[in-house]
């Protein structure tokens, strides 16, 4: 039931990479070429920024071995922008690089702001009477997007956190003396489901198990509470393993570890509030030592640590794309759904780009623990199936074997 | 031609945890199994300290399938410390410890510190006349122990970071635009070990490749050097990933981020030169952004990504201990030695614990390289056998199946 449109596909991503944003993008490369109406396949470089200066590639002309590899390459394999389509220069000049490629099909693998922008791009194609079909592919680490279950690329972060803070677990548990404070600062700025996620790398029925307190965006910090909460702990147990994301705030909602530069959204460039927490347990109980780690940007390029099952969602969301734009949909987001069952499974369906764009999902605050350093059992059902089988990774000299893209430019047309 | 003395043997490990010293433990019980004049193993708790209160486990009485979870669990099973015997009565009350379980073998696996304690307790169990035979076996990240090729747990956590290091590259990569400086920051008190390690991360003949610049406590960091170092990489690539070692000084020996505590041996505790770099680098240099990832304590224990030939080194070295032991030897470390053709092979040898303790063998003058922001190819050719192979670790619920003692106690005897 193909509604009739031919021309080439254009894909492109955007924002912050993950793990898994290239398993998306080998979805649409391996769909397509089921689809007789789509004639190229041609990936936009650096997302909307590079499309802009008509930086285009034949995906097409990728070798299998490529596709198939970024299936487990981490980070975005036709580079990534933080660009937001300002002017109305800037769309006329957008939707011109696609009319002159005849592009006819258009994916904007990323987050809430790429979406927006996938939604603004669909708006200005209509207005201009371009027939274009516009779909979003969600993406992202922090997991905050509306309208979705959840987002390919937060099951593999807290996958390779929840590895990690069982490491420091037995590390510490060697090591501590009742006298151990470690904290590990996560990212997560506005919405706290990446903290939230490690909890699920407690044992089960095992509640003295770390992470022992949790700081999410979504509760004022406060230090008094916090430091008490810091030496209830140290009495049972041997170390107390604190997970902090970078985005919490004070009762005044001001940013705890607030850097001074902003990025082109608008966002502060955050960081340093796990050496913040460090600082503040050393300066406030004496006779405790104080750690702490910061993964930073590798935890969400940590491919030898993702999750199959998020691997393979990112996959489906990429071939669902492409379905849904062969059969005429248009301004929509490809969105994930979850079975009603007690056996987790995984469905794609289509939302609306404009109820996506810009929204925040904030972790549910009925799944807060009382203490407001936990979180349920209600998240852990949640969770748990997202992190579940293992991505096998090639290595080659001891060290992962990620593919890059040959990258064979289209020739430009534009001048 | 076994060198007659029956009785029971004990094992502890001591100082940081890696992700293969419980290789070696599991490769001391395994072959203590393989001698008739042993009797018990037994498994001192914590290290010396637990022993000097009498807390030894019996470790014949842990499962098959523990003892071989060992081989691909991190940190120290038995617990470790980083007390330092300092009394005679210290030294006494261990050698009573000994007496009354009739512990002929004592093993201890350790870095340079923990090879001076077995040292001196070699000295005051032959003092007093009491036989016991004392094997070091070496463990650090650090590989700083002289007298052996390599220390088992090096290999490990460079494999680690050059995974990490691989990933970070495909993100920076897809956001960088010549404005991105990265910083990472490994451990590495005195020795750059570490984070030399890390330039092997480097694929072949891509000299721009990262890490870009390596900064080494055997260099003294100069300001000005390094951000021109900055600024001249960026001309040429798209970020600046650059690796720092915990324990830089600059030209007067100081310590360029140095925290206020020191740990029981009088070691400054370190920590945040990373974000230091990165503040340097925002103030000095207008419009380039700065990262900073710091896998801390993590990377000591992150066996889910550690090297087969480095858990197996660690095995054997374990194994050799006790045949050393029974063959009639004391007061020696196990060594490793790498054969002298071009094929790597690695096999053990014992070397004095007197010319072992307290040395520290920094990083080769002649592998920096002349910018001295770098290393050569000698030193490439020196690590590379030391990542190859993964070591399998079992996954359950998605996250690593990492095994925990019984530790069933051994009644006490003394007071």
């Amino acid at each position: 039931m193909e509604n009739q449109l031919t021309g080439n596909v254009l894909v492109a991503q955007s924002g912050g990479p993950t793990s898994v944003i290239n398993a998306s993008l080998a979805g649409v490369i391996t769909e397509s070429l089921n689809h007789d109406c789509i004639e190229e396949i041609y990936g936009g470089l650096n997302g909307i920024e590079g499309i802009l200066k008509e930086q285009l590639i034949d995906l097409a002309e990728e070798s299998q071995q490529t596709v198939r590899g970024l299936r487990y390459t981490p980070s975005s394999a036709l580079g990534t922008c933080r660009y937001k389509l300002k002017s109305e220069q800037d769309f006329t000049r957008f939707i011109d690089v696609c009319k002159a490629h005849n592009i006819r099909f258009f994916f904007y693998i990323g987050g809430n702001d790429s979406q927006d922008t996938a939604n603004k791009i669909a708006q200005h194609a209509a207005a201009q009477d371009y027939e274009m079909r516009v779909i979003g592919i969600p993406k992202t680490i922090d997991n905050d997007l509306t309208m979705t279950d959840h987002c390919p690329g937060y099951g593999s972060v807290v996958k390779y956190l929840c590895a990690t803070i069982r490491e420091l677990a037995l590390d510490h548990e060697a090591m501590g003396n009742h006298d151990l404070v470690s904290i590990v600062e996560v990212m997560g700025r506005d919405a706290g489901w990446i903290a939230a996620g490690t909890s699920i790398a407690k044992r089960r029925n095992q509640v003295d198990d770390p992470p022992h307190i949790i700081l999410l965006p979504e509760v004022a910090f406060n230090p008094e509470y916090f430091l008490a909460q810091v030496q209830e702990c140290l009495k049972k147990n041997k170390y107390c393993l604190v997970v902090v994301s970078e985005g919490i705030c004070d009762a005044n909602g001001n940013l705890v570890a607030a850097g001074e530069a902003q990025d082109s959204f608008g966002h502060s460039q955050l960081g340093g509030v796990g050496e913040y927490l460090q600082r503040l347990v050393q300066k406030s109980l004496p006779g405790i030592k104080a750690r702490s780690c910061k993964p930073g940007h590798a935890e969400r390029a940590a491919a030898h640590c993702s999750s199959l099952a998020d691997s393979n969602e990112a996959y489906m969301a990429g071939q669902a794309a492409v379905k849904a734009a062969v059969e005429g949909n248009s301004g929509v987001m490809v969105a994930l759904v979850r079975g009603d069952t007690d056996k987790y499974s995984c469905e794609t369906t289509l939302v609306d780009l404009a109820s996506v764009a810009n929204g925040v999902k904030h972790f549910p605050e009925n799944w807060i623990g009382e203490d407001k350093i936990s979180v349920n059992y209600q998240f852990n059902k949640y969770i748990l199936p997202l992190l579940q089988g293992e991505v096998a990774v090639p290595y080659e000299n001891g060290m992962p074997a990620y593919v890059r893209l040959d990258k064979n430019e289209v020739p430009k047309k534009l001048s």
